[in-house]
């Protein structure tokens, strides 16, 4: 147990400093993290930030001044770290480590803040920020939980995505050959119909590609029977996954 | 077994005073609170409903009769039944319970049998009518022990919905991304793409907002496939949570 | 085993005479059954029936002189099978045994073959002829074997099926309040909006009816995620009944 | 272990002569599949092949002249593979052996690389080289195991799908029944009807067929219930299988 101010600084900003639970600083990270991705979105609804320009940009100043505090408070007590700390240079062991690389790349956008310039590249920085949410992964066992255990069902997930895969060029070929003439901007070549093929394979079904010949209808038929089997090959695997990740925690239930 | 014309009210009016099996007043209780719902959904239809009002009017009027005799006579003999029984004041405390507060507000909507002033207070009114189902879980065991097994699996049923909500999140931004100029009044903002991310992610596929751009289908094609693992955790949890009902059921047969 | 005439019969036409497999006739009754049921099918095609009326109806008599014969040959024997012969009057018992019912019912469409008064006595026949199918169910114990598994969760089917008519019922209300202004003619009424409810909680989103309002969007959006439940559970229920089927089929293989 | 070129060739283009794992050769021969498929499948959009003819054409020879010296290689060191040289005639037993004939198969399309004949022909060869993915098969154990276990539940795939097509046929019935008249181009015969059927019990749900009247949207609702029944039988016993080929691969990794 670290004693001193920066012991308890340890203790309020490493989620793994204490055995179970956040600490109040970990939970207010939650928190600004969430709000910094509700803002995110509610920003891009016109209606809502028309007039408001100068609101946004200072929430966004923000949340970047107070992410950027708590990566150096971070960076600061990284030898306290166990897992830093045995490395030659703890500070560059967490410089470098992907959560840290993760929290380090949240703290960019805020300074586009103010950029008005190019759309796309406005459009970049926002969807940038959105993916703030990545670092919540870091607070959640059970996010690691089910990383693991998705990771070690890749085979038979890769084997069901093949398959899927397969069904899914076959059918488009068998559209494509049958709709190609009816249809030529919808069916006019195979890549063209992948789009209607996704759309039928997983079952949703939006209703602007379906195909209109006797031929097209009869593949269209066979492929939403085989449709079943495609979905229910990864279903039965991600289940059974979900269902050792229930198993793990149960075993061991501190989180 | 207490004996006189209390007892015997005690064992019509309280689902829990027979051992097994619901008394004949239960029965008719059951059967009024399905009648009351069947009567507040057709007289919606105004093809019905028509020079009908008064009908409907008598109708909930009755339901509110029975409805409040039953709540009094329950009232009385509160003392008898164990739960309340144990309390300083039985009277006060089926009262204050949840499922009692639930009959009474069931009793509310037919004050309003004769009113006809605002549209969005009737509608309210009408929508309350329909809640009086809510009265049935009383008397049915199931509805608890299945309410116990989504309980005792809170934590992965949570973990699947943030994982079902980071996809909406990130696919919704993706789609914005890509189709805000092509279609602004359907992709114009995140939270306008939300709509189409529900629509895409539960496979219901309405058809009335789907990507017309190549980058937006490309999106769309991956958020389709990522339903499929969004779907499959939680009808994993819930079937899980069925089967472990299902075994309790077997185990203490008696209903 | 029976000698003479009789017993060959016997053994040709009841089903439940040999120990395992099925008789020629018996094959030859399952395909003219089939083949019926195919008629009936293709003669509702007016592009195929056009001019071939004569040939339709003589098939359809054919199938019914030979579905006589087989019922009389049937009816004649009926006095060695053990399950009508143990009765006083094996016959009656034989024509009176469900089974026998559904056989004499099936031959009830051929004595309409010439007709073609009322379109709507002609539709309700031609479905009748459909329905030969359900004879095919005395040759199968595959099927017995399911409807005896789903019998055994008949209490957990209820308790799902209780559960998305509440679900639907809820979801209709809460569109109708929303949306009954916006949309009178698909929203205007609770009954109305069932339609709009059974297709988005089933997940087969046409696209005919769909929200329009923010609100009815909002509920929308919570009715299509409470749809994942609401397949979840009889989901969960008949796969765990289809795999008692398949369990009991493995350990008694003869079929 | 043969020596010499012939041993050299032997270990390097049969796929089965190793223990574990892909020799160069192997892995050379399903890229260049997989390059192939995808040139076939790229070709086809007018945009990208306008104007490259030439281009596709000498890719389709050169996989055609390398697909040749692959499967001239494996002819000649046939009788090292102990399946085809315990056979009087090593080679023929290759020619004729099921994998050899796909392979065969799979070169033809290269000689109509300069073909530009009748379009329905064309569109047939390109279809075929699409097939040649159905090479890959040969690579991989994981295909067999799952062909294996859906072998092994054949009977209970049987009995689900025809529980599924007696429901198409029944729920196609009905809303001829109901809805001929209505939409007589949509419903105006059973085969019809079918397209609608399909559409929705696989709950795809385009929108380009739908009912109108009361007594069609009646049926519809509970053909769409059915439809929840009709897809997990398949669904469990897939995910059954599933699960049994993950439990073979765990036990035998060595793939």
């Amino acid at each position: 147990m670290v004693k001193g101010i920066k012991g308890v600084v340890f203790r309020q900003v490493d989620p793994t400093a204490r055995e179970s639970g956040l600490s109040a600083t970990n939970r207010l990270v939650i928190f600004m993290i969430l709000a910094a991705v509700a803002a995110a979105v509610i920003e891009t609804e016109p209606t809502v930030s028309a007039g408001r320009e100068t609101l946004f940009q200072a929430l966004e100043l923000s949340f970047g001044i107070l992410f950027s505090v708590e990566y150096l408070l971070r960076l600061w007590v990284a030898d306290l770290n166990p897992v830093f700390g045995a490395a030659k240079h703890p500070r560059l062991k967490f410089v470098t480590s992907p959560a840290s690389i993760v929290d380090l790349l949240a703290i960019i956008p805020s300074f586009f803040a103010f950029a008005d310039g190019a759309t796309l590249m406005l459009r970049f920085v926002r969807f940038f920020r959105i993916l703030r949410l990545a670092r919540l992964g870091r607070f959640s066992r059970a996010w690691r939980d089910l990383g693991e255990a998705l990771h070690s069902r890749r085979e038979e997930l890769f084997l069901a995505f093949s398959l899927a895969a397969f069904t899914l060029l076959i059918a488009s070929s068998l559209l494509y050959w049958a709709e190609s003439e009816a249809q030529p901007d919808k069916f006019g070549s195979i890549p063209r119909a992948f789009w209607w093929g996704i759309v039928t394979l997983t079952t949703v079904g939006y209703g602007d590609v379906y195909p209109v010949t006797a031929l097209g209808k009869f593949f269209s038929a066979l492929v939403s029977i085989a449709a079943i089997g495609t979905i229910a090959l990864p279903t039965g695997i991600l289940a059974a996954a979900m269902s050792d990740v229930m198993q793990r925690r149960r075993e061991k239930p501190a989180d």
